[in-house]
């Protein structure tokens, strides 16, 4: 077992990361042998000046990252470490917002993903058999005969009560006090960030995001005129605190924060909770509002879920969005933002954007909730998206060229891999279309000239060898590409 | 009969106006008595030196207007004038462009029709009973069971090809020809006219609109942050293509047209066919887009549909927006845009804006209108609306203050009122609201301080004695504040 003369030092004052790498290191160099049992939780707290707390977090780390187990009443054991590749790095922006400009990339990507016939790595469209649809199929007929009226109907523009209230009791499970009555019902996720997004800001204004992003944020602000600052975000612990706090000392520098902490897309980052907390305080000490994408903080492959930063929100300045998209039901197109002291401006920005959301399917969505199905489908849903994690990172290690590096995620729908510099992945992108395989290239989740040589897989596969093919495929050709 | 000696002459070259305006004086005024047959088409446009297809027009528009009736194989009668007021006259905007600023009173006016108990006079909701609910509830039953696995996917960005094709083929049967595939599904027309403006516009581009036009426009202009160059618009004819034509002569001056021309919302007016293709002309010519709004297209009381002004659109410069909610099912949330050469711009915006419209509505709509119902529809609703406008026009001549006008519309969902102009109308509507009454204040329908006297009548209701009570009382109140 290695010591460490010094205290350790960690980037972002991660001490409990650090320490997991620093054991994972061990374990993966052969110093601690498979099946050997690892210090006390006392004894590794004392060893390395840290407290019990933060050793616990390196060991459940550990755990989720399958390199040790806990027996009961035994300790933790390391296990046999899998082929795995290290992890990318914490990303590097440029220090200046920029507006966005939308390559054609983006169209055809598009364009390919409403192809029916290719074998899809890259988007992030989840099978439909993840999804209880015969259940939702039978509760929808029986609403729209019960509720007839209802179609025939303007409903408000909030969304219906029921659901309302059914969100805002999950919320309370997950530490979010917010009432039904503080609930907007939207057209999935992605209508809830627009609006959000727009009452908060306005032509111009900068808009800081993680490095890499979601495309569809950065498309959004390019549409709206607004800028894009990346924020240095690490693949496991997310945005970089003191990149973030460095950028928006300037009062009235950004004007908002766009940020999924909870397994982010494309990076699969958990922001930890003290950084949450940081966050959040930050952003109300300097009049930076904080949308927060939460779609996938109920996909977490071990331990518990995730607390969204609105936990912490005291003051209104959170404005959570999610939808039921990724868990329950894309075809229905059910999202939902709980806009704090936006409320009224994001209740306007919605009626002048699609007027309601369609009543009916939310009133299926409330009775499927209040049946119970909810969490037994969640558990089902976890065990695909980290059972296809494990294969994807088995077949990466295996396929791809030598120096790709690869994050691990600990939960949500998306793994991202980083190439050796020299593989372009649009070019990758476009030979793989070729062959009918989609594949997700970096340079999509910026709007800087960056990660040209990165990819993001999607989890949401129903496994079949066809995956395995496509991915060795890809792998082949991106050997090729780097000759 | 009245003789002209000289030619007609007409402010905006339409010489059947005028002609049919001059007839319908001879009718109030008793010397053309009831029951007395007019002049044969031919003797009278020989006496007003004016085209046979001239005078056809102006009979039938005083047919439309019931002061006439077309006896087979006899010829044209005069029948009873109604109680009827006279009309408002062709706005006056100022003619700079503006920005647009809410005031509190649309904030009110949107929570006050989220109640359940007003007596809604004004709120452009149609009573549900106007719609086919049970056999729309039977159908996306089955269709929710035949298709469940679409509850679990993502569907296509533009919507479904069965509804798409149906949509089409109206467009066919209304002189449009556009293929299936240049269609995109939204949610609702407003969400349609969104995206469709966000395509052709940016921040700080004008966007030329009748005078008064439907809120919902000028708020998207205003959370845009473009501006509204209000158009004089004649309460009969619509938008004055003089002052279109003189507001436009400098190059880049406005950027789009947002219109409705059939039967425009307040006003109701209904751009007579030789200025829409006038309009697309110049348009076309001076780079502007036109959004056309044509969600009431299918609503004509009387004679043929008016032909959308895409019908002349040779060059994919109009952007046609249209939906489902006026006519067969509020509820559902179904619109579409045939957005021209703008359609990859739109449905980027889409993706971004809602990534798609949900699909099971989509199919249970172009099932029902597979099963030919949607014609009958249109008729029994058509009944409902011009029976409504012609009650609450008695109404309103009976009970309204001295000096009240009121257009006489001939199709679509508003009657317009025009009060003596000492009767500020958002009084009024802070009046009625606190009795249970929603009325429409005017100052809602511009972005300039006028329509201070003005009210917007909704004809979506269910007929009964509570509308009548309602209106009288907003005739007595009217009274009581002009003293």
């Amino acid at each position: 077992m290695p010591r460490m003369t010094t205290l350790l030092q960690s980037d972002d004052g991660l001490l409990y990361a650090t320490l997991a790498d620093h054991l994972a290191q061990a374990i993966h160099s052969g110093e601690v042998r498979t099946g050997e049992r690892l210090p006390s939780v006392r004894s590794l707290a004392t060893r390395y000046h840290v407290s019990i707390s933060t050793a616990v977090q390196a060991y459940r780390h550990l755990e989720n990252q399958r390199l040790i187990e806990a027996r009961p009443k035994s300790g933790y054991f390391a296990l046999r470490p899998r082929v795995s590749l290290p992890e990318p790095t914490q990303s590097k922006p440029p220090q200046a917002p920029r507006f966005v400009t939308t390559s054609t990339l983006f169209v055809d990507y598009i364009k390919t993903f409403d192809r029916p016939d290719v074998v899809n790595l890259g988007a992030l469209l989840p099978d439909p058999t993840l999804f209880p649809n015969e259940k939702l199929a039978r509760i929808l007929g029986n609403v729209a005969r019960r509720q007839a009226r209802l179609a025939g109907a303007y409903s408000g523009g909030v969304g219906e009560d029921q659901l309302r209230h059914a969100i805002a009791l999950r919320g309370l499970e997950n530490g979010c006090r917010f009432g039904a009555g503080e609930v907007v019902v939207t057209n999935g996720c992605v209508e809830a960030l627009n609006v959000c997004l727009r009452a908060v800001a306005k032509a111009g204004d900068v808009i800081a995001l993680e490095s890499p992003t979601y495309f569809i944020m950065l498309q959004m602000i390019e549409s709206l005129g607004m800028k894009a600052l990346e924020i240095p975000t690490h693949p496991r612990t997310g945005i970089s605190l003191e990149a973030f706090d460095l950028a928006t000392q300037k009062k009235g520098a950004v004007r908002a924060l766009m940020i999924t902490p909870s397994f982010s897309n494309p990076l699969g980052s958990l922001v930890p909770e003290a950084n949450r907390r940081a966050l959040v305080q930050l952003c109300e000490a300097r009049g930076i509002a904080i949308i927060e994408d939460d779609i996938y903080g109920d996909l977490h492959f071990t331990g518990a879920r995730p607390l969204p930063c609105k936990a912490w929100d005291r003051t209104g300045n959170v404005l959570l969005c999610s939808s039921f998209s990724k868990t329950l039901v894309p075809g229905y197109r059910l999202g939902w933002a709980v806009p704090g002291r936006y409320f009224e401006d994001v209740v306007v920005l919605k009626r002048i954007g699609s007027v309601f959301t369609a009543p009916l399917t939310q009133l299926a969505v409330a009775e499927y909730m209040e049946s119970g199905g909810f969490d037994h489908q969640l558990r089902k849903l976890r065990k695909t998206l980290s059972g296809n994690a494990d294969r994807i990172g088995e077949l990466v290690a295996e396929t791809f060229p030598e120096g790709t590096r690869m994050t691990r995620p600990e939960g949500g729908y998306v793994q991202w891999v980083e190439l050796p510099a020299k593989i372009n992945t649009v070019d990758l992108f476009y030979r793989m279309r070729e062959l009918g395989i989609h594949t997700s290239p970096g340079a999509l989740f910026t709007s800087t000239p960056r990660f040209k040589n990165a990819i993001r897989f999607t989890l949401g596969m129903e496994w079949s060898r066809k995956f395995e093919q496509a991915i060795a495929r890809v792998g082949a050709t991106a050997i090729e590409l780097g000759k």
